[in-house]
């Protein structure tokens, strides 16, 4: 199974956002839609051993923590809209401190980041760390921060965990999930 | 200067879209929003080194082809609905057989893919091609399909020139772009 958490620092947390101002009204949704598909779609199939975790940081209820499962996951498609909506929906279901599933695959609980860390171990992609191609154990689990740098108490609870570039330039989000993705397929096959 | 050549094969070729319908009455116009979105973003920058060929084969006016230039493009952001707002804005412009400037850096003509193997040399990216890792001296110039096969007719025109694949999974278009932008990344620097 390989993992990515996705930091959504502004994303909205709850489901009345409009599909048609993500990247405004619901704090760059858009991004973390983006990395949804990214995590999940290959021609005419979908990546079973993928599992995304979205962090939603904005208001009115941060944080909580949508989980999709790619052995699971039913009704994305994908374009932005898909996933948003799909999003929208797992944010009008009234959870708790458990995962309780909104859609077919897709989870949601309130929690954060420091739950998170104890549940799961990370690695956090920088551009500053270790070139994916040239780590000899590839990591299962990686952390990334949408349009925003990591805040000041994310990166005090991430500073001891390993570090990983995608290449030599500063990517999106999304992007970075495809040249990771990349390194996986290489050497699974 | 790279260059991706994406085609639409149902993408539509008039300006009245909708930009809450890409999938469906568009013609899978999301599908070439994101390849724009992978040829051109970086985190708080843009390629401006690489331009963008959208050729459009779906009703009414086929073909039409539409060319996006790095180093002149504003207003577009990362988000699918921006590119597909540009796109719809190029599909307004009454256009002939040279191109004309919709929006800054956008360009529209009439035209397919005949014309455009004249004028550029193409490699094409493809599941049995070389991998894009092993070739020693990287193309500048990639022809993609959207989410369908290429037509027999297009098989024709392509089929004596180089083959790239970007690893052993077959990817979506948007996806590919990303892969073969990172080894230019590393072959760059």
């Amino acid at each position: 199974m390989k993992r990515f958490l996705i930091i959504g620092h502004k994303a909205v947390t709850e489901g009345g956002f409009s599909l048609n101002d993500m990247p405004g009204g619901a704090g760059r949704m858009d991004v973390l839609c983006r990395c949804v598909n990214s995590c999940f779609f290959l021609s005419h199939d979908l990546r079973r051993d993928v599992e995304c975790y979205l962090l939603l940081l904005g208001e009115p209820n941060p944080p909580k923590t949508i989980l999709i499962k790619g052995n699971e996951v039913r009704y994305l498609n994908p374009d932005e809209r898909s996933a948003g909506s799909l999003i929208k929906k797992a944010l009008q279901v009234v959870c708790g401190e458990e995962f309780i599933e909104s859609t077919k695959g897709i989870y949601i609980r309130n929690g954060g980041l420091e739950r998170l860390l104890n549940e799961i171990d990370f690695s956090v992609l920088d551009e500053n760390g270790t070139d994916i191609r040239s780590v000899e154990e590839i990591p299962e689990n990686y952390i990334l921060s949408d349009h925003m740098n990591f805040s000041e108490e994310e990166e005090s609870l991430i500073k001891d965990l390993p570090k990983i570039s995608a290449g030599p330039k500063v990517l999106h989000a999304d992007h970075t999930v495809i040249v990771i993705l990349n390194e996986h397929d290489r050497r699974e096959k």
